[in-house]
């Protein structure tokens, strides 16, 4: 329940305000050397308070390996790891100890559980997604290593707040200019446009969703099985994971639905690559070689800054004056957690297809 | 990679064209007496030369239950079942034994396997979903034995063909009208719009996508578990197993994306339901009482009655000239296949749910 | 719960007088030539009425594969296979409908299912065996073909029969001879008596119990997993999944606890070999090389042909008088069984450890 | 691979000299408020160093939980733990970095990972199961609660030392015993015949095995699955996965082997028990209410305080001169994780069970 991956699986644990939060990472190559101060960036590309577009909260986001290494590499044993919390205790958590937030996942955990550590949202947090930083970004460099000539490079990037899209196709974007700028937009254009858009929403109190694309090159031929098991199936579910996501679409998408077989086929090349990539880089379940490309949904912060009617455990109706510092928008921030889940799917997959691949 | 589900557990096998396909089905409770009427109306919903609309190609999709039966009711062990194919030994495959059908997974399972069953697709045809409409049937009916006061009912219907688009929402259709007619679109206006589109494009010998729209209401508050095992990323990851499906959206999905969080919260009511719900009735993964739906995205039918360039296994030009009957649009048939998966689903959650139920 | 290894996977099901037992092999690598006389073959050792020794009845043990093979080579789909059951219609089952025989699982499944498929056992029946030897034997095959050169070679004999043991240690005997006698000891001298005392019982109506040893050659090193998945854990737990099995050992086993650390260790030869092998060929999980071993017991057979009192379904006293056709030791049928679980495990653990291999 | 239980699941990490080990136990039911101190009170009973018997080695053998609790209850979310061990950096591990101990996994680990952490055995170290008592200490506690009339009680103890054996049948014996004396064995006669063997062996520089039998009383008719996960297959991987452990038996064990059907059946009173339980407890894989009841094997401890020839990484010979303190015999440390490995299978059947509970 919480783990993912069948080979290089993550396993983890922790709640936003409890002692800390952490997990294992089984099933990772022995023999690999690990860059951990590429693991450090990529929990500061995740972290609050990373610039003014984010909650100033400040995390500290410091990861402590625990075991599954040793003189700076992997050992194929599980990699354990935590993650400490601050300490939280002297808040005032009176508001929402008894009151559901409206869509946020009080209601149910309460009912499902009977309890819940409410600080903070708990298990509910997307503090978790902290975790995933640290075993994705692994996984990052476990395919480095593993494809060393021709390396899998993954890119997601803000591709729209609010009703502002960046309107270009991936093709034309410079994927370098991803860090560039705040919002995490490779075309400065619309990436000012977002900007200004979260500034002005901040203002009022509210809130934004958003798209992120996501982008696999160099992804080889043959990752994914099959059924129920589909390359396609395993990144929608890594995705719909995520808090606050409400959609996925890979290759031409949505947009598919409207288009005729004969627009839509991507012919092949001789060589087996395909003139046009409206698939998305994968066929039948299977990678086939061209980019691997997929759009993110996520719907706005349920926490606004406007007082909220909602109800307490025993039904009563009450107000809620949400204070405190919280995401306008978390799109930039989401941006590597969308990056690290594609490096741990795709990782499981290549490890997955090792296990066929001197037989055939 | 065969096998979907934790608790109800359906393993498959089959090639299209081979002697048979078939399934296994363990986990299933022990003692519900089967209506295997039901079930056998389900598999008639999905079998090819059903209508006017799908392809007049006719396989025998009669389902023969092997084990995990006695005197009419479940035994706990497992459910064996098989679906024969019928005798294809005498048809041509010579055009694609050796050419890769363009957006077919031909390229991909070669490629992969080093050996593929060309003769219909094989392993990658839809003729597989038969297995699923088998346990999904079945999955309904455990769903009703378990919670026969307030059923859960699940209906999918076709939202979208190409460009024309059910424009009520679900909330003002009729879902006794879904099998009134051949596209399976509640509203009959749309309906006949969707049904001319479809023999338009057929003789155009081009296909058609569309979208199915899926509502799953009585749905207890709890079933779905946090963080990997969320519920819209189970009902994700076995929609991107349908073949030709390229997204899934759930609650407000992809138009989530441009609300504010004021529009886009749902408030409480003082029992607990919420006063709108763009949700799409799940919060944290977790369900929470409200109606479930979702819509899945299907792209056109690959196989266009168009003579199209492609290449062989040895990476040479060749033209493939498509004969024989062929869907022009599967989004019909595909709407119990998105029932009996959306089920399947819930089964699974269900029964993973009775282990915690007593102790809170 | 019906199914066996992680990445070499079956999933069977199955009763003994239902309408045919089967299963699915998932995780077969693609591109093996399989030899389906050799499957015959292993299915015969098992069958019964093959000898004097084993029950009269008759049974059908014919597979019939229906998928996941083309051109005579697994395609790495999953392969299906089924073996009918002869029709059982017109026995008469009425004594042991409402009574529970005992020591057999009539009575547990009864109370946990509150159903049960009575007629000869239903699932409980050892006829389950014959779907594991199908995979098994194409265990056997697949690990031929992933170490051709210095293949595994995994034998196993009937080391006791009741209170006659084959005194020679493994080491010494001829595992050519297994196959020529009825009783499958190697040694000659020890068959004859074992045989002796199975007639003797049996005039008796009464039934054996005895011990199968296990040794499997040229396994590489490295194969295993520690902690939980460790190489004898997963063997003993797949010997302790054949009906009767009340123990398991392996190396130097139950006699290790007697002897002290300098008489049990196994020091090293400069190649890595080691000069005595009380271990078993398994140190901390994992194989070293050398030779693997272990001993199975099982109990003397429940069915007894002499009357016994027991209880019916309602708890009232009766009496079994039971006749038919059964076995009075079955060590000798078993031996298969064993050999074939065994190649199960050691070619989940082989393609599992691909993975890791090609990183260190 | 470093997970045990399919619904009350362990993950763990952790080499012996490493910063820490610990685990994550995942489905561990909400609502359970957790003692605290009988979870350090096991810890206790394995730590080294209890009594003159073990190992002089100190170990801080505190747990500390990070997440999952709430108020000291457990909450339905993953609960993770950790035990820090002590600073062990001065050590001198310069002997053992190069060379392979005897019949200990230094050799196949380096083998088949192509590096090790060689400090204290590092993974493959019996500190691990430190993690497993944390784990099983609280799956006895949620059994309590699951069924709290009747509580299932599970009792290992020292069965046997070298050879040495307790004579007498657990039935004659008084649990409450085990802990009165420092070898386990509720007998005094026996227990004192043990410590004497043990003083005199330390004293040789050598070391013992021994056997420990474990009792589960009060299960309920029902747990264990049938065919590949019977509950005596569980409770022996479970017993496999111990360091050291050779063999395992349960009910009549290999002395069944020896007994005709006659004498071994078990037949059954009018209430359903049986008049004898040679079965142990289980029959077809299922608890059938009786005594659950097994033995398990260890070798003698592989570290010696003689000199021992050996092999270097690179094949060369060496000696050997173990130094520091280490146990004789660790049969009585061992049992209290036979008896948290029992619980942990027991209470992941119950919560299995639930789940088919309500339907028949």
């Amino acid at each position: 329940m919480n783990s993912i991956g069948k080979i290089f699986k993550l396993t983890t644990f922790g709640e936003s305000h409890g002692t800390a939060i952490g997990g294992i990472i089984d099933g990772c190559p022995a023999g690999i050397t690990l860059d951990f101060n590429a693991i450090q960036l990529e929990l500061n590309r995740r972290k609050p308070g990373q610039s003014k577009l984010t909650t100033a909260r400040k995390e500290t986001d410091k990861v402590l390996f625990l075991a599954g290494l040793f003189e700076g590499k992997t050992t194929g044993t599980p990699i354990g790891f935590q993650i400490k919390n601050k300490d939280q205790k002297s808040k005032d958590y009176s508001e929402i100890k008894d009151a559901f937030r409206p869509s946020h996942a009080d209601f149910t955990y309460q009912k499902k559980y009977g309890i819940r550590d409410y600080r903070g949202g708990g298990r509910s947090s997307a503090r978790e997604t902290a975790n995933w930083v640290v075993a994705g970004a692994i996984a990052k460099q476990v395919l480095n290593h593993l494809q060393s000539q021709n390396p899998i490079k993954i890119n997601a990037y803000t591709s729209s707040v609010g009703n502002i899209y960046c309107l270009k196709p991936y093709q034309e974007l410079d994927f370098s200019k991803i860090e560039s700028n705040i919002v995490r937009c490779p075309d400065p254009k619309y990436a000012n446009k977002m900007i200004a858009l979260i500034a002005r929403t901040k203002k009022e109190g509210d809130t934004l969703g958003g798209t992120i694309t996501c982008v696999a090159k160099n992804v080889p031929v043959g990752l994914g099985e099959p059924i129920f098991n589909k390359l396609q199936a395993q990144l929608g579910q890594a995705m719909l994971s995520i808090n606050s996501v409400k959609g996925f679409e890979y290759g031409a998408g949505f947009c598919a639905t409207t288009m005729k077989g004969s627009e839509h086929n991507d012919l092949f090349n001789e060589d087996g690559s395909t003139k046009t990539n409206l698939s998305g880089g994968i066929q039948g379940g299977i990678s086939n070689g061209m980019d691997i490309y997929f759009r993110v949904a996520f719907k706005p912060v349920a926490t606004i800054l406007q007082t909220q009617e909602t109800i307490t455990k025993n039904g009563k109706k009450t107000i809620l004056k949400p204070k405190g510092r919280h995401d306008t928008c978390v799109i930039p921030r989401a941006v590597p957690i969308v990056e690290v889940l594609t490096a741990m799917v795709l990782v499981d997959f290549y490890l997955l297809h090792k296990i066929n691949s001197n037989c055939s």
